[in-house]
């Protein structure tokens, strides 16, 4: 068996300077999150949206913040396999400061899991720590099972994230993405990324990511005529 | 003479990154004005607020975020003498996208200026562009004399900017300072720079930047025994 993916590396950009909140009270959740680190305030909340919406990028956000202001804090995916398949991987976890467990929805269904993250919920609330959930379906469409997550949900302050709609918003979010890596892309290159991904945000950071890959490589700095020429290359005009 | 004073160096850390905004409202406004230059939508602000509340570092913000998407912008400090004795210096800046002034209480008092500030107004919301001014004393208290600028102030929008108050919104004030500094402050150094100088933000930034200068010359990481020493030399205790 591998060792327990509890260290996984937070993604480089996952920082709360280079998400973008369209809605006003999405970015007042977000002020507060980080005001609640800072002070040690604990707390809890769910973080739900379609997938595409930033909930990873949030969590790993958060996450990374807690790591720069020196709290205790794991980052744990519920998708992956090697986490789904250990209920018992929380036993303990509410010792962490801030713990971030994204993707509920996929272990939902198990009344084993569900035990589990209404307990980790109500000790981290004892200790007044801060857990972030996230996941697709609103709370109140869980599959409960499990009195002790029912009773912890109360304290569990629930969240809306949804995809960026704004084309200018996801203009800035390109930007700040590229910031956060050290990359000053040029208006002309955002515009022709988001243009030729359909304003979907997460292709557009995938491509960003092949195209910042091959100007490491090149050593080249990052132009319109650039970036046409690699993702011609990654897809080929018919 | 010396030449105008029309391509003043923005602060380094002058940006929306390092810009934390305690009230919900100022967040919005400063989302919208950042979707306002993207959109190149034009449109007149008034920030006003005390000494020490960030406008400059606001101003100074859009002024950068707008030469990152390629609009023509210039910051003007209207305290600058060289800059206060010439009204003549907003002819023709209608034809900046993005044009901020600074400290427009230093030149109210004069109707020239006040009949060029109006002008530059009403040209700019002809044009479709952006102006972005700032000053301590609310729109309501200027001794308005200029019926241009009266005509004129009509489209401005008045926001208004507080020192921060809590200190956590300060610790990560500074922290953003930091970051986009590119330094990694240990929060013992944060805590311990907001203590000596009782929470005073521009006071705590001013010692960063001695801080960065020594860490830079003497090639040290910034901890807090460093910091205590460099502080200690600036103001020995007596």
């Amino acid at each position: 068996m591998r060792q327990m993916p509890l260290n996984i590396t937070l993604r480089n950009e996952a920082s709360f300077d280079s998400f973008v909140a369209e809605a006003e009270s999405l970015a007042m959740v977000l002020y507060q999150l980080q005001m609640a680190i800072i002070r040690q305030q604990g707390g809890a909340w769910y973080f739900y949206g379609p997938e595409g919406a930033g909930k990873t990028h949030l969590l790993q956000a958060a996450c990374r913040f807690a790591q720069q202001w020196e709290r205790r804090c794991v980052y744990l995916d519920l998708e992956d396999e090697e986490v789904r398949n250990f209920p018992d991987l929380l036993k303990g976890l509410e010792e962490m400061e801030v713990l971030c467990l994204d993707a509920v929805d996929a272990v939902l269904s198990e009344s084993s899991w569900q035990d589990r993250l209404g307990q980790v919920l109500l000790q981290a609330q004892t200790l007044g720590h801060m857990v972030l959930l996230s996941g697709q379906q609103p709370m109140g469409d869980w599959p409960l099972q499990s009195e002790v997550l029912a009773d912890a949900l109360a304290t569990v302050v629930p969240v809306s994230v949804m995809p960026l709609l704004e084309r200018e918003s996801i203009m800035l979010a390109v930007q700040r993405h590229g910031q956060v890596r050290g990359l000053q892309l040029p208006k002309s290159v955002i515009s022709y990324l988001i243009r030729v991904f359909s304003e979907d945000l997460e292709a557009v950071l995938l491509a960003l990511q092949r195209i910042e890959q091959v100007s490491l490589i090149e050593k080249r700095r990052i132009t319109l005529p650039f970036v046409k020429r690699v993702l011609s290359h990654q897809e080929p005009v018919v």
